[in-house]
């Protein structure tokens, strides 16, 4: 994936959003991040992450504190990200290593240094308070770094609110409506439960002795024949989620079926836009590039050209407004969506009373 | 016609322009809605159009009420509009009538119903009190679905206040500078007045034994041959205009010249955009499909690259300012217009006023 | 350069901007003002650019007082300029001189003049009181309308606040960074000082016997061997700079060496973009299309593909906050630019304050 550099955003004085601060967000792809940094904006903060002499990514405010410039858009010499209008080089630890004019003089510069951490093929990034960084709260996806799996993935910035992004996971009862190529009946059909567990929230879908999808079918090699199907969701606050899909000849223990894990994880770059990162996985035909093409067409069609314009049309159809506020109707497939929504408010209010009390 | 899907419109969450809304609108052609549904905003509100069971135009709020998802570009199924995402199916009179999921408990949705009138091969649909919507009210242009008339037609989204687009077919001075090769100096130094009648305005142009230009003469197969010269502009309130066009060899009683009968109607999308109706008749050479190709292209020519563009940077010079602040020169052109503003203005006070007394 | 007609700018009712009015702006090139004449926004201001039957420049609002038509977008007749939409006519003293309609009475309507003077192959125009319009403040450039200069010229409209731009100009310093085939380290190892004098600016680089850039060398002629280099940029309120480049053999005379005369000069559109007008001329190999045109070509490659980009990103992580306001870091190089900030300040505070006065 290039880094085209896009245009920065164009955002207002204050922050519009009001996010979750001290949590994991994706970043990006470990390996998308080479020798060339990255400008970036989550939560309506420019980032910019850059890998230092030692390999090591780090992340850092992308606005130069001299004339503001796009540090993400800088290159790296000496492992320091040097800035790309007038040199300036700024270290993984946010400070000013080397004014390449006369006198040399260090600007005392703080530049705020995001944790970052380089995990499951993923960069991790913590926007809130770093002493609260502990990597041991980043989910476990390590499927996507395990040999043992091929995946497919992508990364794309995407219109609406990541909120809007984590319902449409939670709730695959929409599969049958967007993804008609993919989904057959399973999702709507079969038997479904929401429960949530400690602070993650899980949706349910099994479907035993039915017909997949012809696109489902197809990458799982099961053409025309009934599948015992199961499908578990877990979202983990705010928007990353891990979709364990198996299916397998009827009778088949659920450990026993072919599994393919997914991630899709959704980081807010402003209230109206998210950072989306998906993937699928295999544990078959490993190394089989056309397959590997196919899947991840057919996976790319489905998220980025079915769920986003309908995603982005809802969010603008929301007009600006909070989601209770509107007064939503609530399905069952809902259950998922809804818990997952209450708890990242608890979450949040829970983090705004700690830190107006401090 | 095809339905690009475009995106919906990004609007914030109090409509900003202030209507007449007890009034029928063009919301469309009516052979353009088949089996799919359409997606469009009028005065701010989402409005979905589809075909009932039995063909009947139907006019719903399309934001559905489960996600908000646009339901106009969903599917209909068994008469009713399916949404695109999860499949809820609601029917012309606003109600859930299908829940696909599980259970299947129909939500106690109540989406807001348009009263919608297919006539004159136009849909009107009524954006106020639905007790209030009487299709007597509809001005007659039936010879839109009179066979004997073949009309070249349109619609575009246009940017700019549809008031300004109602100035500019009621002072049709501006036709001999915006279009320069379809009109001669006839609406320029012909007689011309302007009256009111009831709820309408009109503005009439009269030139006799004068040139048309060469676009019209070549239209009306009168090349090179003095005509007597009759428009009559017909503006029915908020923005619904008929033109009669009729020109004959000089003496010829005005109801036995030719007539070229015209329809611009004007249906406010946004305070900043309108979606622009037209069309054009005439009842010779019916089924010359080279000649109505030639009509359409030089009519859809004037109306979207001539006068469009002027309207647009009219508007963006207006700056969002209130018209009457803006002290504008008010020429004798501007007989029709200003009697029209002013009586669309006296419509909505009334309007705002009842409906506060209510 | 065409006149693409662009749409004019979106712009709301109330400037956004606080800018010096009593200073003489670049308009344009004067060259590029023929019989059509332009439509251009200037301090949030819309301004309508044409040649009188005289051939002289003329400068009045932009926007028709009857229907906010777009005057720039019309025509020039009789020596007045016509507006596209109805034909109202207005000369460069801002009054309507001819109505084509019926009595044809004139409109008592007084378009803003803005003086406007043609010098040194521009346009210079005033934006505040015209009785305070002097040319003898415009600043010299004669090379420019010299024939002992050829020079390569461009203009575009730039994203970004203007002072950006004449900060990029004023610190050199940049050149290393985000020109790296036009410059070597010449302007970021050499020599430098800053100073201010009346209500000018002044940057000065120089560096002896050094090896100028391969781009620069190319130019000048003196590939492969070391130079003598003088730099000097001088600012003049609000943002027309000069700058005045010099190059010869080690121990040549400052006054003897070869000179590049470059011109910059950024006039506000709107707070977030500016229109850049630059131009760079030689007085050897005259006449010489190959190589005007690689020089050309070069130089709008460094303008538009290097500086604009970081500005415009630069200006966007502003968000729209004071420059002061976000502290930043003061390098040695921004002894230039931070002078000019603060000179332009006390010149707009002290506009102010007599405005208020008055
Ligand atoms: S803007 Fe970064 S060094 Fe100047
Ligand atoms: S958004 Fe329409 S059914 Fe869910
Ligand atoms: S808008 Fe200029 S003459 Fe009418």
């Amino acid at each position: 994936m290039g880094e085209e550099r896009a245009p920065v955003p164009r955002l207002g004085q204050e922050p519009r959003g009001t996010y979750l601060r001290n949590t994991w967000y994706v970043a990006g792809w470990a390996s998308d991040l080479g020798t060339q940094p990255q400008q970036r904006t989550f939560l309506e903060e420019p980032v910019a992450l850059f890998r230092d002499a030692a390999g090591v990514a780090q992340a850092i405010t992308a606005s130069c504190p001299h004339r503001f410039a796009p540090l993400g858009h800088g290159t790296v010499v000496d492992g320091a990200l040097m800035c790309p209008y007038h040199g300036l080089r700024f270290s993984g630890a946010g400070v000013c290593v080397h004014n390449p004019h006369p006198g040399g003089q260090l600007p005392d510069a703080n530049l705020q240094v995001y944790p970052l951490v380089e995990r499951h093929a993923l960069l991790w990034i913590w926007m809130g308070d770093a002493a609260k960084a502990d990597a041991l709260l980043i989910p476990d996806f390590s499927w996507l770094s395990d040999p043992k799996w091929e995946a497919v993935r992508g990364v794309t910035v995407a219109e609406g609110h990541y909120e809007l992004y984590s319902d449409n996971i939670l709730d695959l009862s929409h599969a049958n409506f967007v993804h008609p190529a993919l989904v057959a009946s399973a999702f709507t059909e079969g038997e479904r439960k929401f429960w949530q567990d400690g602070s993650s929230v899980f949706a349910e879908y099994i479907r035993l002795n039915d017909h997949l999808s012809v696109g489902i079918s197809a990458v799982m090699g099961t053409e025309g024949r009934r599948q015992d199907f199961y499908g578990l969701v877990q979202w983990h606050a705010p928007a990353v989620l891990y979709f364990d899909f198996r299916a397998g000849d009827p009778g088949t223990p659920r450990e026993e079926c072919t599994l393919l894990p997914s991630l899709h994880a959704f980081t807010p770059e402003t209230p109206d836009t998210t950072h989306y990162f998906w993937a699928t996985a295999r544990d078959y035909k490993l190394g089989d590039a056309e397959f590997t093409a196919a899947m991840r067409g057919a996976l790319e069609f489905a998220f980025e050209q079915e769920d986003m314009p309908i995603i982005r049309d809802s969010h603008r159809l929301m007009r600006g407004a909070d989601f209770w506020d509107l007064r939503p109707v609530i399905l069952g497939g809902d259950g998922g969506g809804v818990r997952a929504r209450r708890m990242l408010q608890r979450l949040i209010d829970r983090e705004r009373e700690a830190s107006a009390a401090a």
